[in-house]
């Protein structure tokens, strides 16, 4: 099944229609809606909203770009978080120690934190932001606890009106590293993201509405051959022929040391842009009274 | 009060006394039972057991005596845990990008974590072996939640039979910096430790026992001021010259920028060198069915 | 010696005049010129000029006062390149692993590099533009070589037309932490900066100008006791009195660790926020003809 | 080119015999040894000695196997390095920031650095151990600074008998992917290590003697297309084939964020590994005198 894998509705095979629309700066957007069971089935990912925003595939996208893709995210967020919504978990998914995965943790570090400033806070700072609080609950092989149980338990005790996943996925296309964004009000389902996360992060077992933010820092290995051969191929790719190739890919991709994955040897720039342009969405989603220039302002403090 | 601030219940003014032994390698051990309210009240500190462990203060010592210290800890962990305690979330307390104030996190990074592997591993493993997890929730600083609550949430979901809380302190005399470790079984008291924590972690607070194990990393700066003057005072400082030299410390200090604390240059492979030694020590104590070699055989994969 | 020692040349007794000026946002600048060996064996410190810039210790400053410190950061920096300078390495001196001295690694990650991209800017780019490089040479007790030694070997190869070399300081006042930068065309003196460089870093020594910019983020522990004598005893204090006290302290500050400094505990964000600040400065020097935005701009890419 | 490229000599199409001995622990030894132009060309790299040692490729190894490699990789080192070698330089290439890439700095973390002490040590232990310094130059795209230049620079002044390089390869199969490790006399060739390195560091280039350590962390995508049509066509595959897979696989592996890398997602786990393993190798070969308790000893401090 990895050889399909994909953490994009976009990408997924036989999809629901999406509604593209072609937005500034090179920017489009997709939205998908995944309204019944059939299709969730048919789709392999839970029922609810994706929206996915894509911008040329370059090492390098000028600051232009970069404000309008925060924009762009930013308004998505805020057409999915529930309303009034005003105390927010922001919790960054994935492994530090690997770099393609460790997109959440870094967006972590850019996102302004507000909680522990809420008694001090003037009424009228208040009314313009949320209270926001963030964290980075590592990976079960390192801590031996799984994301979702370490997120249960401080969403229990926090009690936000809404938690925001960031996490590094897998994409079937190696086009779609770092050129998209996916926002749904899915939350993080089993098996998604690069580290393959073992348990849901839903509302169903958090308690609360879960946003996820996604950015495509992989691709399986084992995709890379299987889309060589349908190249070359053509549509004259029989099932017999994708099940041979599958057993050769399985010769030829080491699974010895667990999943292989594929990433841009630039990946470290990268998980810098990408971080930083998620985490710009989020602060402008989250405290909608401050524009860009004064979220800086309290981001330099 | 700064001036007088300890974590070491063995440097507590007017202590309750304690039992002080020599072992081996130049390590001594000192036991301070806190028994009523009333020493509590004296001592600024809650009730309870408090073991001190201490060597000669040295930039460089050697092996035999790190791994002297370290089995004296296991020794006095294993006597304060629970009986057949063996699930054990061990937290890393702390400012990771503060050197002084890591040794948690440092330490948490060479705990042998286990309980991932609970399902694989043969009965009789299971037997020699606890099921050890960790977290390091960082400060509310940066997270915008209270360690505590973090803490909270995370001990109420995995459930274990004991928390280990590992702290960086602040002692009173420099001399202790690097050269005392301290167990105590009353967790983690407010206003405590390099960072200051708000709020306790006791049984009270999380649910089951807390064991709190803590190295003096830092002095804050208004007793090094404040000692200066009693050397040169000697018996003759009464409190009218206490109170003025108070004054003059805090303009002396500093403290526009927060709590000033004075820690050693060499302070990163200080905190190395510590961090090693309690690692050592809570894996000897958790894992009483496996030497030194065998835990080092499991960290190594 | 230690009791009085200061990278700050403002702060060095019996110092020659400083002018000093009063800019905005509460930004003062002072210039301080030794001109003949006399002075520099007074001051204890190399002929040259010295510009320091002062603004309000605070642990929050707003972002339009960052932007002036930059600013005449880069004026001075300005002031002190040699004429038509195109090629220059800055080195970042100081260990990472300890969060006070790791100022100058910090700041340069935040430099605009553009030595790689030479072949491939356009000709008016260049021309706007210097071809900047960079190095953290890390120090002697972690790498056996000597800062002074690393960076003769790469400017000998480079050949640039001058280093700017960044480094943490130590202040005789606790109130210079963080509130102050010093730009000199002096280099870096033996003795000088939080990790006592034992080798001169100068054009003498590495065949090109030299500009040293600092920042204080510690004072020294003997000191904080020497100034609460001087506090207590005012102008009555004798050298008599200050040798006592001298001895008090060296029995009262623990040096078996090494020397000990005293830093602010929230030194984390603080470290970051001045590197930020030095490395704007030295961004809008070297590259005359681009404005924050463009180099903004730059860097996000 | 890219799609055969590898940094292994035994995995070199066409190559020159080597000799395989199979050692304790599942370890095999393979020498592969180029000693004419025509050899040298055809096989795509410098004339010299290849040591090739492999062990089974498995996500955990025991640490007898772990001890065993150390001992080879030392024993290999010392039959390659100049005779009667007493000054070392140990060298970390690579990109730290990017997990596949960072073998050669995270090595260098446990090399037992004694330069600085060249003054202290007694003359009896001078004679068991070597003077050893270490140096990480970073990579051209973040220093802008080839690795070459700042090695050259370096090596100049500190004038070592020896360099020994470190760096993480690419390999042609994956099963080689931390199963191996591989040192040659023959420097570090332009083109080769994950990060190409741009220009030699050689004998030639250096004045010094160069020894290349590597382990291979990585496999190019397009590597892996290749092989499985390979698979797929067995014997058959002709060049016409091969041409046309290659247009393919240039299709469907987007190399608009530059090349792309094929590394397992446990990689942070592997690289610590790794780098533990050819640390310890390098220590027992430069100390000779010290056994691997007394190196242990040593690092502890």
């Amino acid at each position: 099944m990895r050889a399909i894998w994909t953490d994009l509705a976009v990408e997924a095979r036989g999809g629901v229609g999406s509604q593209t629309q072609t937005l500034s700066n090179g920017i489009e957007r997709a939205v998908v809606k995944i309204e019944d069971e059939q299709s969730a089935a048919k789709l392999g990912r839970p029922m609810g909203t994706y929206v996915t925003l894509s911008c040329p595939q370059r090492l390098s996208i000028d600051l232009e770009t970069r404000r309008a893709l925060s924009a762009e995210l930013a308004r998505a967020l805020r057409e999915l978080l529930p309303q009034g919504a005003r105390c927010v978990l922001v919790a960054g998914l994935g492994n530090r120690g690997v770099t393609p995965d460790a997109l959440g943790p870094r967006t972590i570090e850019r996102v302004l934190v507000t909680r522990h400033m809420d008694g001090c806070l003037p009424q009228d700072a208040r009314r313009r932001m949320a209270s926001v609080c963030t964290a980075t609950p590592g990976v079960l092989g390192v801590t031996g606890v799984e994301t979702a149980e370490a997120l249960r338990g401080l969403t229990a005790h926090v009690q936000p009106d809404a938690v925001i996943a960031v996490d590094a996925l897998a994409a079937r296309s190696s086009a779609r590293i770092c050129s998209t964004i996916q926002v749904a009000d899915t939350g993080i389902a089993p098996g998604s993201g690069v580290g393959n996360h073992r348990k849901a992060l839903t509302q169903k077992t958090l308690g609360v509405p879960v946003l996820a933010v996604g950015v495509p820092m992989v691709v399986y290995a084992s995709t890379i051959a299987r889309d060589a051969l349908a190249a070359m191929e053509g549509d004259d790719a029989s099932e017999e022929d994708e099940a041979r190739l599958t057993a050769c890919v399985e010769r030829v991709v080491s699974e010895r040391l667990g999943e292989m994955i594929v990433t841009p040897r630039e990946v470290d720039a990268l998980v810098e842009r990408m971080a930083g342009i998620v985490a710009e969405g989020i602060n402008l989603a989250l405290h909608p009274g401050l524009n860009a220039s004064e979220i800086a302002q309290m981001m330099a403090q």
